[in-house]
């Protein structure tokens, strides 16, 4: 972190007619905004929300109420414009990207969908690895390019969503395969006690059958998802561009913990847009040392968590730029003790 | 509250194409706006922050570390677009109406500024009572006066806000004298335990000496304050509107818990905006049955928490009223169960 320009934006908080602190972690947002853009005050002018999806084998062993079907469908809903995905971040002045970076059909005609695909979905990690070497490294890669392309429109905040039928078990596998094991694999909303000790028992059984692990190539080959993967690369490949990058649910946490791992300083630009409902998700970010924006009970992933996040964010760097200073509006400071208004 | 309204908002929720009640605590937002607008789903085209000012004879007692003027100057701070809830309102659509309910100047000539004004300043309820009955009457008349507006201008949402040096006094001392009294008088951020003290023992003595108490009205005359009292008619004035109000930090939830007070049925289209920093603003949100939206440690008022909060209530109604059902996108419903994605 530049300590310099940390100094400077404290000294511009301070300036602004307000009690001094009084905008509390919308204060702190500002700040880490205006250390990863090294600009005081920080500008946000262009957002994006990027959606991967892929799918995953492991739904052979039933581990997900919903047909793996609906990975291919929601990704047409995302084009269509129906998704929850698409209603938050229009709100929130996001441009929406969808990536298929391995959903289980053939190439998608629409050339809105951004391919990238790593194949026709993960084979299932309970009973193979989930995916070769060379395919980590393919998503690794598509996620650097895609970064590259999100630093040449100018984007200033992207925020990560995920969509893929059977993610949150490849999810809670990489993160168990990483060690993170605090309540790790949910109930969700709707599973009874026997469906999730069958759902538990099949991820610790694959986790423990492809150990030991070797660091998070490693973890993302034996148990990994496409999609998941492919954030990884797009988290690491914005190193050094001046983006924010939020967050989201479950999911996009786990795939933002391999690039943690492969390099802890993308905390530092890494925002974490909410804490979801599914128990696993803060442990991980406890992990990352990341607190959640907002706390709203969500659970639906595609990024909702992360748009909402990410325009908080953005409110942080508006309220910086376009306050008045106390010698601009010619208000008079506290006589010494700060209190509210 | 409309029960048929309610059932159909319910199965409206249940079609759109993500996990039943996946998006948590912004449906419940969704369904209670419905129930507000008696519309399904819930629209949102028009919204506007109203900041209410005033001054406060409390002030003479050094209960504040701000000079009194500051009121007077952040009034023409608003008008100038250069305070926190400018540039807050700005980026979450909101149309900011500044209310002079009483500061003590003579009348601001700039037309922006709404003149509402009960007196200049209302007198120290240390020492005497705060204002007239008379005065109590004009501010409740004002502020239905102002809802009135409000609502033929056709807002669907408002978000209040306070400016008044010395109103967390004047709040304190209403929420006590109404027997809240949890942690009710803060230090709030920089006051030393000496000066926390002397507030306090001020306040208490302030408050016993005028007691007993005789309902809202009679709080309001005795310790009250004319922001304080406005925004109460204000919020009354909104009833069977459709209005969705949404409430800030400390002083804000006072003045509301007065026309709670006065009819308990404004908590069925109240939105608690934020959960303040200042310590006895989560036990009036308690009294009320109201849980915050946000909580970002603010504790700055003039509605900055408002209209965070009631962005996300609009959020709300946008999910509602943009997704695609399971039918129209042709997404397969789970097979029985629900599960996240």
């Amino acid at each position: 972190m530049n300590q310099d320009i940390k100094k400077q934006m404290e000294d511009h908080l301070a300036s602004l007619t307000k009690p001094l602190g009084s905008l509390g972690d919308l204060e702190d947002m500002a700040l880490k905004l205006s250390c990863i853009q090294e600009k005081v005050p920080p500008r946000v002018r262009k957002k994006a929300t990027y959606v991967f999806a892929a799918d995953h084998g492991i739904t052979e062993e039933g581990v997900s109420m919903f047909p793996k079907d609906v990975t291919r469908q929601m990704v047409l809903n995302f084009i269509g414009g129906g998704a929850a995905i698409n209603a938050l971040a229009d709100h929130c002045g996001y441009d929406v990207k969808v990536v298929d970076a391995g959903v289980d059909c053939k190439p998608f005609e629409d050339p809105r969908i951004i391919s990238k695909k790593a194949g026709m979905g993960t084979a299932n990690f309970a009973r193979q690895e989930a995916m070769t070497a060379e395919q980590v490294d393919a998503c690794l890669e598509n996620g650097k390019l895609l970064a590259q392309s999100a630093i040449e429109v100018g984007y200033n905040i992207v925020a990560l969503g995920d969509m893929g039928i059977g993610n949150t078990s490849s999810a809670a596998a990489i993160c168990l395969a990483a060690g993170l094991t605090d309540n790790i694999i949910d109930r969700g909303t709707g599973i009874d006690d026997e469906k999730l000790e069958n759902k538990r028992k099949i991820i610790e059984k694959a986790v423990a059958s492809h150990a030991p692990y070797n660091g998070a190539k490693d973890i993302l080959r034996k148990v990994g998802g496409f999609e998941l993967a492919t954030m990884a690369g797009f988290i690491l490949g914005l190193k050094g561009s001046g983006i924010a990058c939020v967050i989201d649910g479950f999911p996009v946490t786990s795939g933002a913990y391999m690039a943690y791992l492969l390099d802890n300083t993308v905390a530092e630009y890494l925002f974490a847009g909410h804490k979801s409902k599914v128990s696993g998700h803060i442990a991980i970010l406890n992990a990352m040392g990341l607190s959640p924006i907002v706390d709203f009970n969500m659970r639906l992933g595609e990024g909702t968590g992360a748009v909402i996040g990410g325009f908080i964010v953005d409110l942080a760097s508006k309220f910086s730029c376009n306050m008045a200073t106390f010698a601009e509006a010619a208000v008079s400071t506290s006589t010494g003790d700060e209190d509210n208004y």
